[in-house]
């Protein structure tokens, strides 16, 4: 594998996540399924962040909205240490009619440990599958990878 | 997206999962993230059965080897429902000198829900990477799709 | 701590647990909150299954009630292997008007590794705090500890 | 339940965790196993922060040392809401030779959510039950409970 980029770009969102010793396994480091639940926690965060709270919690408790993951996949470069901070950086990676797709990167100590790309689309809970909305898309935008 | 296998092979190694209610998310369906975890647990369980116990847990806590992920992606065709058995099928999709693939189908009511594919590599705590013992690749080849 | 039951009682309800490689931590053994977690899903499978599938996840989902937690405790006798089956033993240990207890053993080989002990209210999610009905008071009736 | 303090003490061990949507179930609210472990999370930090990094992880994976659960119990006042921060306390509610005790208190908006006591063990792998060190003991004592 082969994960280019070797610093976190300055201007993506960031979320950091602490790594604990329940996120660990027996081989003292992450276990995978906990690094994959933290990068979707860093989209959870950045959703909720750029729209003023209307992020995957609002959308589906309150709007009757979503966006379900139609795709996911994950490269790993370095096992990620635990109790230290793994920074996230989140970018939107494609903005479509109906569907969008975000990066996750993982960092720790300045290297990337793991990428995460996935392809969402939107629905909403009555009619499937929808456009998004302006709001959305507004807020998303300016995250759009070039 | 286009999961093209309609029903379940009847040949490979079958796990049962089921889904239960903290599993599921706001939206009443099984969360992506419990959904990555219980794809893991299933090729845990294949190892493990196959190999007699040696599975990732053996492996890290008495033999000192492991095989992380390098990659893995997941395809999502169809919501999975909680509280419901969620069935997964599991096979072995390449297996080179230190590397080797899984592919991990959830199946509900004879519907492919979602399939995740990986690749991982075998290592030594010691040595790094390795290439996999003869009672591990024995134990897999037969599991080998065509 | 006293946990003086030796061997589990062979009437009460059973839900076997697999303690999988993600549940268990650095120390190489069940991590405390994936015990708990665990736990929690024997009391999950138990009701829908004295019910006809009225579980936790039904009656959010389908019949707008449930029964949050307003205590739990849980008593640690023995640590949890991984890789190796965790049987669960569930019962009833008090029904109330509008309150009800679970009590979860945990058997690793015959031995008790832990006991968690719940009390949950009943509860409409339009009205609040209600009295069992009477179709769920008939199914936990049977599994009342004398 | 009767939990009488109204607005969290100023002086105790702080930590901030943010309720995820994965965080949550059905019944659009934190899942009981996720504030458990949530509350686990918070020691985590606590003794990392107060021990230059030697809490859990250190403790297993450097110094082959631990502070098995013997008990916890959670009491359980107002749901957790999503997609908000949950601050915790954290106090130390007991101190002996070689037995431990913490309590944790969840508070959303000022309001007391939950509440976690624990009964831990320090242990060494090879030698079983001990004494806490000096330096566990001397970063403990100004967080003990009046």
């Amino acid at each position: 594998m082969n994960l280019p980029i070797s610093s976190p770009p300055p201007e993506p969102y960031r979320y950091t996540y602490h790594v604990g010793f329940g996120d660990c396994d027996p081989a003292g480091i992450a276990y995978t399924g906990a690094l994959v639940n933290a990068a979707l926690r860093a989209i959870d965060r950045f959703l909720s962040d750029i729209t003023d709270g209307r992020g995957w919690y609002a959308m589906s408790v309150q709007l009757g909205i979503g966006m379900p993951f139609v795709h996911l996949d994950v490269d790993f470069a370095i096992p990620v240490r635990g109790d230290a901070d793994l920074e996230f950086t989140v970018t939107v990676t494609q903005l479509g009619q109906t569907s969008l797709g975000f990066q996750v990167m993982g960092w720790q100590r300045s290297e990337n440990c793991f990428r995460l790309n996935s392809v969402n689309v939107f629905i909403s809970r009555m009619e499937g599958k929808q456009p998004l909305p302006a709001w959305l898309r507004t807020a998303l935008e300016p995250h759009l990878s070039k």
